[in-house]
This record gives structure tokens, C-alpha cells and sequence, in this order.
């Protein structure tokens, strides 16, 4: 019985990457790049985006936005006058844990993608399903807040291991806590060795031109094949 | 495709239910009484437990540890002198993010049940599958952390319901925050009315008796039937 179960995944892993592909065809046909935001729930994924996006200059950015129910996030990134897209995983039973391809497929009709340089798509607020499924982006980036305590790439390795950024947010609460960063750099170079980190307080600001510069760079980047 | 891929869900949790029975007729037959302990991950689950489980004077405590994957929260646990078992979900893939009935009942073999009253599993931290699986417990309690915002009820609505207390925790950290506590309290009751909460902070040990008197009260309690 497991091992039908594991069968089932793989296929509907199989099937998710075919739809990730045609994701990412759409996306080079209108040259916009696309950011895939993972975080554990209130990591401050929303807070990141509010304090980033206003100032992109050139780049034209979307955003959709993945929730089990609601629209809080897709209504507080409206404020900023982008085009917003909420995407909601929780129809029946619980909802689901994550977005995946066809979901994002589904989400498509509703973007002008060829108004846009850039989307970024924040995922829901999971550190394990998220990063299991492909959705046809360019680049995966992760928010660990330092509340969260500085075991996390251990205790969920995949997700660290399958992001090109880490962003390290709500800085501004060091002083307060006991979290050591160092400790959990050297987690993270356990679980995924070299990956570049920043440190950032959406909140009071500190840092997030960093996390600009890092999505401009992003915009900008020629796509390479999936 | 969808419609199958709700069938298979059913026909996993009618499964699931099933084998919760199980166990919890093995929890019956020992006199021991469980509680399946949710939260985000790094909303302070394993340092509450740390803070309230040295304690609870003649109860005798359990835990059973569910991680994608390490030992880090059970070898925190093992120097409370307690028994303590870890249950690792990350077998291939990114691993599970909940535990289910079937992966607590393959661990109820390393756990002498007839020397405990009292059973906290603690399940892997995510806030939307764990709420769908049942795995035999007498009672559900939810960590929600001042640090994760005050929305998280409406995010994620399911697993708010389904608990029947909710443990504010990181109380601290309040004068460093924005967080609005009355906020907190209105969204949950918009999910949940009535639902008890707590105000916590396990590092400090503010408020932390108030939780082992409801773990108390829980270990005292008649098994209801499933």
C-alpha cells in the first residue's frame, strides 16, 4: 500500500512538471520571469513584497497570490497599484498545502502577462509541499524569520536545499531573542552549501534594497531552459 | 481529474480515520490520554513542551515526535527524562507534512503505554494538513506565535476549528511587535466563537501553568467515544 502510494505521487509529480513546462513556455513567449516565494505561515512573505515592490523602477511586476482561503495578502499588494491575482487552494476538505502548475495555469487568463517584466508568485505559508512542486518558475526563494529558532534547514531540508536565495527577515527582533545567526548559517551550509543569504527587516526597511536588487537582477535575466 | 484526485482523498482519510480508531482504542485500553499538539513551524511547540512537561507532578508524560526528518526536537525532550520517541515522515520525496494515524500507530511499539497517563504528540509544523489527518487523540491544541500575525485564523481556518484550545505564545516579544492581541481574538472567533485561548511565553515561563493545568485536566479525563 505505501508503495502504491508512492506510485500515485510520482505520477502526479510527472504530470505537475509537464504543466510547469507549459507554465514557463507562456512565461518566455512573454518574457516575464517569475519568482516562486515559499516561507512558513507568517515569515513575513506579504510584509517583504509591500516593502519591495513600490520601488522596482523600470521593472514591471505582478503578483499572485496563493492562500488556502481569502484575499488578505492580494488585497494589502493591491494598495501598491500592481496587478494582483488571488488564487485560493481550499476548495473541499482542508485545502491544499501548496500551489501547484495547474493551479497557476488556472490563474494565467487573469494576468496581462505581457504588461509585466516580472511575476512573483507567493506560494502558501508551508515548509515542506511548496517545494515539491514546480510551477514554471525561473527562480525559488525562501523567507526564514528569526523567530522561527535556527534548526529549520535541518528540520525541513528540501525546501532550503531547493531555494537560490534565503532572505532572513524581521532582523529588527534580534536584540529581543535568542537567535544566534550565525548557527543557523552553518545549518544551512549543511543542507544546501553556498547558497547566499540577506538579512532584512520588511518591517522597519533595513535591507530590502538588497531583496530589490536581487528581483531587477532577476527581471533581467535571459530564461534558461527548464 | 480533479474528481478522482478527490476520491483518492476520501478514500485516504476514510483509511486514516479507520486506523485512528485503532489506536485509540489502544490508548483506551491503556489509560492514556492524548493530545495532538499543531502549530507553524518555529511557533515554540517543542520549547512549551521543554517549559511546561518537568512539572506536571503525578502525571505521567509522553512525547511522540514528528519531523520530516533529525532528532532535534526529541533529543531536546530526552533531558526532561521523560520517555520520548521521534517519528520521521521524510521517507523519499520532500516528505510528509502531517503525521497520520499509521505513522503514530508504527511508533505506539517503542512506547510503553501502560507507564504513561498522558501522550502529546507533536506533530510536524505546518498549519494545513495536520488539521485533515486524525490519529486517535483525545484532544487537539493549537501554538499560534504573536510573530506570525494577527490573520492566521482566517488563513487558515481549518486547523483554528478543529482545536479545541489556543495557545498564544512568544507573549514577550508583544512590546517589540505590532501585533493587536483583541485583533487575534476576533478573527479566531470568527472561525472558532468560543474557542478558549491561552497567553504564554514559553521562554520566559509566563502563563506556562495555565497550560500544564489543562494538560492535567486532560490526563483526568473519561475517554469520550470516537
Amino acid at each position: 500500500m505505501h508503495r502504491t502510494r508512492v506510485r500515485i505521487v510520482e505520477d502526479a509529480l510527472d504530470a505537475n512538471n509537464t504543466i510547469a513546462r507549459a507554465n514557463r513556455e507562456d512565461f518566455d513567449r512573454a518574457s516575464v520571469r517569475v519568482v516562486n516565494l515559499m516561507s512558513a505561515p507568517g515569515a513575513g512573505k506579504t510584509t517583504l513584497l509591500e516593502a519591495a515592490l513600490g520601488e522596482l523602477g523600470a521593472v514591471r511586476a505582478g503578483v499572485l497570490e496563493g492562500d488556502v482561503q481569502g484575499s488578505l495578502d492580494a488585497d494589502r499588494i493591491a494598495h501598491l497599484h500592481i496587478p494582483v491575482v488571488q488564487l485560493n487552494t481550499g476548495s473541499g476538505f482542508g485545502g491544499e498545502c501548496h500551489l501547484d502548475a495547474n493551479m497557476v495555469r488556472s490563474a494565467l487568463p487573469a494576468l496581462a502577462l505581457s504588461e509585466l517584466d516580472l511575476l512573483i508568485v507567493e506560494n502558501v505559508g508551508n515548509l515542506v509541499c511548496p517545494a515539491e512542486f514546480r510551477i514554471g518558475e525561473d527562480a525559488r526563494v525562501m523567507i526564514s524569520s528569526v523567530t522561527e529558532g535556527e534548526d529549520k534547514p535541518l528540520k525541513y531540508p528540501l525546501m532550503f536545499r531547493t531555494c537560490e536565495l534565503v532572505v532572513i527577515n524581521k532582523i529588527d527582533l534580534l536584540p529581543h531573542l535568542d537567535f544566534d545567526v550565525e548557527l543557523f548559517r552553518h545549518h544551512l551550509d549543511g543542507v544546501h552549501p553556498g547558497v547566499p543569504t540577506m538579512l532584512v527587516s520588511a518591517r522597519t526597511g533595513e535591507g530590502v534594497e538588497g531583496f530589490r536588487s536581487w528581483l531587477r537582477e532577476v527581471a533581467a535575466r535571459e530564461p534558461v531552459p527548464v
